[in-house]
């Protein structure tokens, strides 16, 4: 490829922000460590922005959708048309993800990398890639150009984030078929077979999962000599959505905004790119456990912690959308406690 | 006692509210019960409040206040006086409780039972129901009349939410060794001895946790005779804020108020509430899984499922505070997304 940006490296961690946090943290009116996960939020995020007090109140939820050629091998519980309704849906205000992002006071950045169905939607990003990836099941899903043209439109929606003003990236994803791609890209990458990943998605039956492992571990024969390394796996299973999200965990890392990670299909997107581009992982935040069974081995992978486990299985950014307040709580309790000197309160003899 | 109130059933659920709302989740755009946990909140709510579309705008957040005269066998790693010092750090709007209630807009009334010193601070109700409870390491922590002034105050809190309006009662706690309270409390209703439960609550060492249980086991001895009904464990076991707990969750079933419970304080006081009056189980939503270890038992024992799961240990009601934004985003997505039919969207195949 002509254009290897996502090899550059991540921004560096602030580590005086960072300590200067830790410390601050000691310092609060609580027993130390007694908010647990959230003080190690508000710790990161001072090292992620490099200033002692973080905010996440611009949060900017990026929605990548693509088709999937895959689908032709029945291997979804729903018809393929869904993905252009859904795309009218976020932007018409109905669909979960739009709701979320109008009760956060998120900015919504809806990206179209290629339906089945070219769509002309206003307030959609058309990138027209094709009519959605090749099915992987008879060969790669994407073609080089493709690829490219996927991983930097992932960049394309963090550049305008990042002019935005936005403190926190949330990719999410819509594509008919698209737990499929994941979880062959997680067997790829994390060199196992179909069956110990294979789930539901949105709704099979157990038949349909069984033949949904069928089709994943034959692709995975098909394509063992492309998927030495997480770019040539990438290509050869999909998705364009998937390649957009890579694209934009890896540009998050080189801008300097933190991102956080939402499903099983994101986080195997988060797998790709920290395979890419090991640097990426500090900027990295995991928002949820989802009900997905491969996704608890695709989190211990990243060594992630995800901060919720809401038995949520529905995509669109929807689990990272739900984890903000979490984040905004966690810098509102790290700059707005009383220290014990403040408040004129005894702290535990040393 | 004169006026067992706190027998009195709780409001029965609306069962055609709540079937209603069931009935709307499966229409909406996204696959049935891919919003998990937030599906099941946003149901139950729509039966306690009598509406398919409930809404938890309106929050109150009581901190119950009181000093325990076990202090004195040593099993707190804070000088008691902290209490009476958060007391006012919370009116000052400096404690993790102060910063989170404003932030949710929340109501915070803040009631001292009774400190070891008596406190005159404006903005706190003083309850003056003693210098803190008597030592259960050598009698009963509390007299009838005590217990009886402690479940009235946590019910006149939650008759104050009423009248404010309130969609939802968060009770909180202070008071430096009411793990060791709880505990107790917990193995006499539980029927186990104290290594079970026994833990640092806010930051003893190993040995401090081994001398707490030691406390803790010669009282349960002490206190065989009483603790064959919750009523008398408490009277027994204490505390003040402990019992305020108890009423006010027994109040919040009766006035048709729903609750959320906190950490490991709390939910021994909801377990103590639901052996009292069982009817009141129904109202109680549990927010988070905290540290302590003795938490996950009890939580078991009531069959409760919490929302979050971060490692807190803080009390003052955080835990619960910090769940308030995805009971609200339940309802917002419960209440704002479209329905298949409306977004023209196809739903999957029967």
């Amino acid at each position: 490829m002509n254009n290897v940006w996502w090899l550059t490296p991540a921004r560096e961690v602030d580590q005086a922000s960072r300590e200067d946090a830790l410390a601050r943290q000691q310092q609060l009116t609580k027993p130390s460590g007694s908010l647990g996960r959230l003080e190690q939020v508000a710790v990161q995020l001072a090292g992620l922005q490099g200033r002692p007090r973080p905010k996440v109140d611009e949060v900017w939820i990026a929605i990548f959708a693509g088709d999937h050629g895959v689908v032709a091998e029945g291997v979804s519980a729903y018809p393929q048309a869904v993905t252009g309704q859904m795309l009218h849906n976020f932007i018409m205000g109905g669909a979960a993800i739009s709701v979320l992002a109008r009760q956060l006071s998120a900015q919504l950045d809806v990206v179209d990398l290629g339906t089945v169905a070219p769509l002309n939607l206003p307030g959609v990003r058309h990138l027209n890639l094709g009519p959605g990836t090749a099915n992987f099941a008879q060969g790669p899903a994407m073609s080089e150009a493709q690829l490219q043209a996927a991983l930097d439109g992932g960049r394309d929606s963090v550049l305008r984030a990042s002019a935005a003003g936005a403190q926190l990236f949330i990719g999410g994803e819509m594509g008919i078929g698209n737990t499929t791609v994941a979880t062959a890209l997680a067997c790829a990458l994390l060199e196992c077979p179909a069956a110990s990943l294979v789930g539901p998605g949105t709704g099979l039956d157990a038949q349909g999962v069984s033949h949904k492992a069928q089709v994943i571990d034959r692709a995975l024969r098909l394509h063992a000599q492309s998927i030495g390394d997480p770019l040539g796996s990438l290509r050869a299973l999909g998705g364009f959505e998937v390649a957009a999200l890579v694209g934009a965990y890896l540009a998050c890392a080189q801008e300097g905004m933190a991102a956080l990670v939402d499903g099983f299909i994101c986080t195997v997107a988060a797998l790709v790119a920290v395979r890419i581009n090991p640097s990426c992982r500090a900027w990295l935040f995991f928002a949820h456990r989802g009900a997905e069974p491969g996704h608890r081995l695709v989190l211990e992978a990243l060594q992630a912690e995800p901060l919720l486990d809401l038995g949520l299985r529905l995509g669109e950014g929807s689990g990272a959308a739900l984890a903000v307040p979490l984040l905004r709580l966690a810098c509102e309790l790290h700059n707005g406690m009383a220290t014990f000197a403040e408040a004129a309160v005894a702290d535990r003899p040393a």
